[in-house]
């Protein structure tokens, strides 16, 4: 059976390396790498040949925080399982880690099934689950173990949303505990919620009803300070923690401060918080409302500090918190009031190029590119060595990425359920040509061939970071 | 021509992989990778088999910092290029980086040629050179460019050993403002020696002059100081350091708060800063003496520092400062004055061990052995893909490494040319079994089988670690 | 009318200043100082003459944290406000700040009736009130108004104690703002304490039921987490914050970073903290239950942090935290869960000699002493000039103290209505000898020549020390 | 004999309080302080009586850094003694510190002796003297100890000016442990010279002549580090260190770390840094040359660091470094050649009235501003309480200050002998009415009633800082 792809002539790009080398893909996954024109690569072969000349070969992204049809202020992120998991890939990411939630009431048990439920047979590409903690009692914390074993090794928790994903300092604590002990990772949301809604009421009462006042009462202090209590508590704990969507500079300051004390303590930022900023936010007619997510937009001015996070590895990730509402019908709900606009923001479509636009730009390096984009959030979750790397053994989930190419990002173009684009009229150099997923081409040549239920469920192990 | 080579069934581990795969070896360089029991790995067929089942498969060490036959204290260091490097060729080092010595009052061409001269056709594995810079003056700043364009790409300089190696502030400037310009980068030993040589002479007054003293004068405060002086001197003049032999907990501090700002500052570590103490230094009956090299060794308490800071990533690099002089005949020379004795201790064949065994006290992951011995100096001193990694194209330095063996360390055993081993009766769990250069066998199934001259020259480019 | 007091000899030490002064009383208050011996000495007269040579002449001291008649775990503190200001006095304390209690669900007002009501007509020396702000709601935050125009300028608020005093962010960041607004000073008792309830609990159903229990489940992180936390609070309201008995080294360190970026951040720490540590929590057969407190006493290393606090006014107070509960019978509610133990010592007595002790050890400077003890209390407070000094004009609350007497602290010879010392057998050089309230003597030759009824209400201005 | 002078009705204002009082003076000393309006003011009597009514009533000045008739470059400061210590009593400074200097091959005793020579008979106010150590060898270290005995208790060094008043960090390190064991206090002029020099040549060889690049080649960072290394190295001396005109942000942070650790160390700042910047040094015309000193001027930014700094008491002086040169004949000897501008700025009379505008600004408390500009600067050298406080037994050093009266600084109306000021057209709110010097009028109602020879040598005791 035709199972054999080789790859010839690119230039293989991973967290470590940047290699000349054919690849040789057997049974979906990578069977072997030599050096390009060596007699050992002429020696590759196989019924399937792709041409890399001049292209980079690199592996899959893996975009550990999206938000695939969630529930969120009375409506969903428009983006399905199916929907969003082909713009994935189309935008060369091949494994996304989703948050399925456990509601109030009930049990971690029956929000991970509904998200399998929801998943299962539509994903163009592979996928996993973390899971969303809002209710942290003595049930939930035994179920905890349970799919610590199953898979499911991170678990988000909210300091902000009171009310709805709230978890109180003793139920961070309790489940931090927990995760010390059977090797979950806890994710935090960290912006002190309570300290917040003071704000937001005090401000609505003032009249500031714009979007951009989303921004303002999000205090980046308030983002620090959670960020700060969340590592205090994990350190009482004896837990490793992973801050998620970091987008303040005194947040960043934090992770570093207890990094430099060598703590488990790991920080991801978002494309969004690297690329936009509060002049989005106040954009005209409501436009603002396209940009409302929390953590908010900061000033232009954080942007440096984020960057200089990724350099320095005091943030190791970048994942895209992709939770994508139209603006007519769903951020429209917030109207009048910045409260009920829907917070999230599409973008699981553009990270690998935006992110590659941060190359050319000089922020970052080729190879720190996939580290921060592939490499690392496999390792964070679990999935390495199978995803986010080329190497012999792992699964063939490769990107041929054209870097000279130029594209411009547009609602036009763009393959997300979501009808504006966070990025419109933006300029990339650097473009995704063909997706492999297993060895199976998803994207050929800027060409969807791949289906629904071609990706599957991946359980993960346990972080593979801690000291 | 028998040129091939494979090795199978080995764990390969390398900075960022741990891959069951077999590995090709064509014309000595590394052809191709291939998942273990594949019909890939079926397919790579050559001469030579090595089994390397149930062992590790990794990089051929580098050690980024040696002084073979240096002239110091009216005495040369015991191990030449060829016992140094048959030494280090046993302990799976497979390259190093010398330091060729500009005379105060010569060129920095008439230094390094003397330094070609020495190695040339005695080494049994791959050497380069860095240059140290004596004395500062135009005509060595334009010497600089011309060993950068020819391989040469590192300088060092001293801030200790007045009279001797010392640069003052204003010619360490001079020298960084130059290698911000032509790529270079500068290493520094930082040692605040104008007010170390005070605390020398006040202490001989007193009458300290065993060997435990060299600790005390040389204060933990003034290598920070140095560390802090040359960082803002890098600062000023727009150039990258890197910090040699960094040993005391205020100076990795020093070093952490220049990389939070995003500095490109780098700080090595040797192994007797991690595994031994001023307790050495105290031994009776003038055996500290083994122990005197500078920075000193020091309190057990600054180890937790060093450690930390290897796993944080404040310091990058382990090299050895092999500088190994006899007990017999020439530390003696500092009987009844520790300032004559003279600076430097054995042990490039003793790191790689060294460093597994760190793995195996839960200092460091296994990764992070070959990233900081191998992957990281190649990368840091422009070696890289060639040196400290195994992947297609790449030099076929390989090390089949018994992670089980157990072995003690011993004068009575090792290699090198010096009288007494610095980790005399230590038990380590580990050991080389067989080592590569360029797919050569050195040393085969712990039976050397190498010869001097093997080892070639290799000129390096620039610094790959900058951001 | 013999109102006039003239105190010859001494030495008068203030917070600034060590002269050799003659003090002029007048109708209750400095009239005048003059140089000892000068003519213009000697023509001070007056009716009573003090003679304090080769003594000290000290303002009297300002406690600014006493809880006289608390109610606390289904009992009260053991002092009255008649018998806590005669122990005051007798310890050369002159001006006590006690906190007034809102109880959940009632108004400030009432429960500031409540506390006139208690200590009028009762106390020996003049005393003042804090409020203890239990239940933050639009009435209360209008209240705090009204409270800082009649002379209650400053409101305590609890992150520990859930249920009982314990105040949300949002509730603390609400009368933050409102003290931004009104000039008053919030002062917090800062413990993370919902989380610290959950490691009470899993203590206690571990069977830790000891006393020194207490002391390791209210962690130093979770101090350190809380004070962070309320400065980034009062950094979003744009207020002062005034930390109550700060006990552990990392909060220090908060304070230390707060003031460095130059926050209005005030700490004051307790002498059971510089004196006391864990080794007394720990003491066998219950006693430890002595020495419960809320912080609790920290390991002994803590307190170098402390005096390098005091010494470098990272920390600017040393107040009582006067709260005693007898060992029999009210301890005791605590055998066999340390939880039910009443938290809080007696102190009141010992303040200024113990911190005599501190000039004495080396710890502190004479003026220093004055100044953590009389004067800043006094100014931070707004009683200054009135308290806290001895200039022309202000009250005359004096001390005359015995430098160089010795004396034991024993429950057999002090004169709080408590059946245990803290400090039981500690050998103190230093004693109160005469104290004069408002120019009448309350403590003559160490006789008490005080009554219940001298001490005012004295209504206080806003905080002196913002920037 | 008419000696008794009674100041009535003004604010006394010290470092520590503000009280309405009257002031006896006896004499030459303060005799008696009594609450104005009281039986024991009125009892108050004198001969001269000056009424201070809607005035404050504040000690004198104590400027702790001039440089009268200082050898600079080839030239003098233009002020000699006699003339500036007018000018001093003019602006309300009643006692200089100045600097005698020993120069290179001689004692230090003969540098005082020249320096007793120039002042004495000769100055308004009280002088004392620092002792500039530019040649330390052990015949110099030695006369420190007589130095300090006979009240030069103070030693400063220069890491600046390579082969004038250079010092190297061996000189230093002894000077520093001598100073350690006999009392004195090291003042340190941190600028990394050696660096500096560098600079200086590149950028004349540039062609970059303007005085502008004085302060371009004086990089902060450069004295940031000159400021950590004197540090370090009274850390291992294990004395104090008295930082001279520190003027960069970067500086300030040393300071503070250095503090936070409980170091003795000290930092001054003037004027110029607080109210010029690098706009000045840019005026076109070789105007800029006028505020050519060393440290530099900054960027504007910086201003906001000294502040906060002298508010966090991270700064605790405010001297002047009273050092001018003329425009014309002086500074125009650097025209075509920065580096040929003698270094300094006249101030000596504008720095009590800047210090009050920035009382008025709102950067500083009244009180702090006593503090800063005569309280700490006379304890800080050991001149504290004769000078520095208005308290009884201090010498008469007494100003009535208006607080309402307006001025313009001009060179016009100024007394210092020199043809600018740095100020000119500055409006200043407050202004000198009536200066004192020991009970004596210097300055009556804005009239000069002093006479040169009334000022006398004042030896000081040892910091009073030390912990």
């Amino acid at each position: 059976m035709s199972s054999r792809t080789v790859i010839r002539g690119g230039l293989v790009v991973t967290a470590s390396d940047e290699i000349h080398a054919d690849v040789l893909i057997e049974d979906g996954r990578i069977a072997a790498l030599a050096a390009s024109g060596t007699p050992a690569a002429e020696a590759l072969t196989a019924e399937r040949v792709i041409d890399a000349s001049g292209k980079y070969v690199i592996p899959g992204g893996v975009d550990g925080h999206t938000h695939m049809e969630m529930p969120f202020g009375g409506t969903y992120a428009a983006d399905t399982f199916e929907t969003g998991t082909r713009a994935a890939a189309w935008g060369g990411t091949t494994t996304i880690v989703d948050f399925a939630i456990q509601s109030v009431g009930h049990s971690l048990r029956s929000g991970l099934d509904a998200w399998h439920a929801k998943a299962e047979g539509n994903c163009a590409i592979d996928y996993a689950f973390h899971m969303i903690v809002s209710d942290v009692d003595q049930k939930a914390l035994k179920e905890m173990d349970l799919l610590v074993e199953e898979g499911v090794t991170s678990f988000k928790q909210f300091m902000a949303y009171p009310g709805v994903f709230y978890s109180d300092d003793g139920q961070i604590l309790r489940a931090m505990q927990r995760a010390a002990g059977n090797g979950g990772l806890i994710m935090m949301h960290a912006e002190n919620g309570i300290a917040i809604d003071v704000l937001v009421e005090q401000a609505l009462a003032r009249g500031e009803t714009d979007p951009r006042y989303h921004g303002e009462v999000r205090k980046a202090l308030l983002e620090a300070e959670a960020t700060h209590r969340a590592i205090k508590l994990a350190q009482v704990a004896g837990a490793p923690l992973y801050v998620v969507h970091v987008s303040a500079t005194e947040a960043v300051a934090e992770l570093t401060r207890a990094r430099d004390e060598g703590l488990n303590v790991f920080g991801e930022t978002c494309p969004q918080y690297l690329f936009l900023s509060t002049d989005n936010l106040a954009e005209p007619d409501f436009e603002g409302a396209k940009y409302v997510c929390s953590t908010p937009l900061r000033p232009r001015e954080h942007q440096a500090a984020l960057w200089r996070g990724l350099r320095t590895n005091d943030l190791q990730v970048v994942s895209t918190d992709h939770c994508p509402f139209c603006f007519s019908g769903q951020k429209e709900l917030g109207r009048g009031d910045f409260s009920k606009i829907p917070n999230g923001m599409p973008g699981v479509e553009n990270r690998m190029d935006l992110l590659h636009q941060a190359v050319v730009d000089g922020h970052i390096s080729r190879r720190r590119w996939i580290e921060i984009a592939c490499a690392t959030p496999a390792r964070m979750f679990g999935l390495y060595p199978k995803k986010g790397t080329i190497a012999p053994g792992a699964d063939a989930d490769v990107v041929v990425y054209d870097p000279h190419a130029e594209q411009v990002i547009s609602v036009e173009t763009h393959h997300m359920n979501v009808d504006y684009s966070a990025y419109e009229g933006r300029r990339i150099t650097g473009r995704v040509e063909t997706v492999l997923s297993r060895g199976v081409p998803v994207v050929t040549e800027r060409e969807y061939t791949g289906r629904k239920g071609h990706g599957v469920y991946t359980p993960r192990a346990t972080c593979q970071y801690l000291n």
